[in-house]
């Protein structure tokens, strides 16, 4: 994702340190004593601006969620949305998303989100894509066995590539939806993108894979 | 597909046993003695009118090509294309698809196209779609290991179903479209439906599975 960067956001993540875990090396393998519950851990990785996320974990008090960002701007922007609803259950993380097994144990979350993935269309790039093999390898080392991924993205090459990508890693499609918004499905929380993209007429894809 | 009843179709297509290979059973295990010659056998389930098979065909004379329907009426009209093409390399068979494996022996065919199948949209008739887990194992005895399912549709509930289906399956899936006509794929040979509906706008998926 995007943005215009943020003056001072650096500071304003470091001034928050309840929410934006500076140094998440730190709490491996402690996921649920920081969250003082033992209840499921939902990670999003390239969170964006943190509508997703806030609004999974406000209708969803039951998971403790972690919004995964490698952006300073973006993740601001995701921090005003956790202040202002002074959520519980979510955490932030200044993080890349191929480091992902340097702040979890094997096991310690249960689900992974990938929403609107930058697509990297161009071929020479394919290893960026959140869904390249070395990536599902990470998270599946992070899940425990038979872990999912719920991905949606309104990119056509992206989520070709990903269905395919996702079964040659060796992943079962649990199901597939190749127009979300006009399926039954009802649980689902717009991204900030998804709700502008929508409007337009784009149809939304989306996968649930386990390993 | 749904066709108008033919008039003394039955007869027609008994009067063309070159082509129309009348007791299917006693070629199992013999196929490429009946073509006379060693080239890799594709078969289309469902065939329909026969414009994509007299059309692959044409362009491939080196394959061996199957059409299958159970339909005495649509196969004639996919009789009446391949007396005007008089290709060496097309054959017909009235038969049920779930039933192949009475026609071919383990690894006699070498590609299964499946285009445009019935949809079947109610949960009830989930047995009958064509990607149905017990026609999977079908296609799977009559074909080599690793062998490969080709399948388009322009029917979206049937395609997700279809993908998760393969891949439940434990199927490969090598490359998927969810455009077929806005994509680079240069070899596709569209069948009469696929002409109809993709003018009026509709969106043609495609998928490449594997065992």
């Amino acid at each position: 994702m995007r943005v215009r960067k943020r003056k001072g956001a650096e500071e304003y993540l470091e001034n928050n340190p309840h929410y934006v875990i500076l140094e998440p090396e730190k709490v491996k393998g402690h996921w649920r004593e920081l969250f003082a519950n033992t209840n499921p851990i939902h990670i999003e990785v390239g969170s964006g601006k943190g509508r997703f996320i806030t609004g999974m974990a406000q209708a969803h008090p039951e998971i403790n969620y972690i919004a995964i960002d490698m952006q300073v701007s973006v993740l601001s922007h995701a921090l005003d949305k956790v202040l202002e609803s002074q959520l519980p259950n979510v955490r932030l993380l200044l993080v890349d998303g191929s480091s992902l097994t340097n702040y979890f144990e094997a096991g310690e979350i249960d689900l992974v989100y990938l929403n609107f993935s930058d697509p990297w269309p161009k071929k020479k790039h394919e290893k960026r894509r959140l869904t390249y093999k070395t990536f599902l390898e990470t998270y599946q080392q992070i899940l425990p066995p038979e872990g999912e991924i719920h991905f949606k993205t309104d990119n056509r090459g992206l989520f070709e590539y990903s269905l395919a990508s996702f079964s040659q890693y060796g992943m079962i499609l649990k199901r597939v939806w190749l127009d979300l918004h006009a399926s039954d499905f009802e649980d689902n929380v717009m991204t900030e993108y998804e709700e502008k993209f929508s409007a337009k007429g784009q149809v939304i894809y989306r996968v649930e894979a386990k390993f």
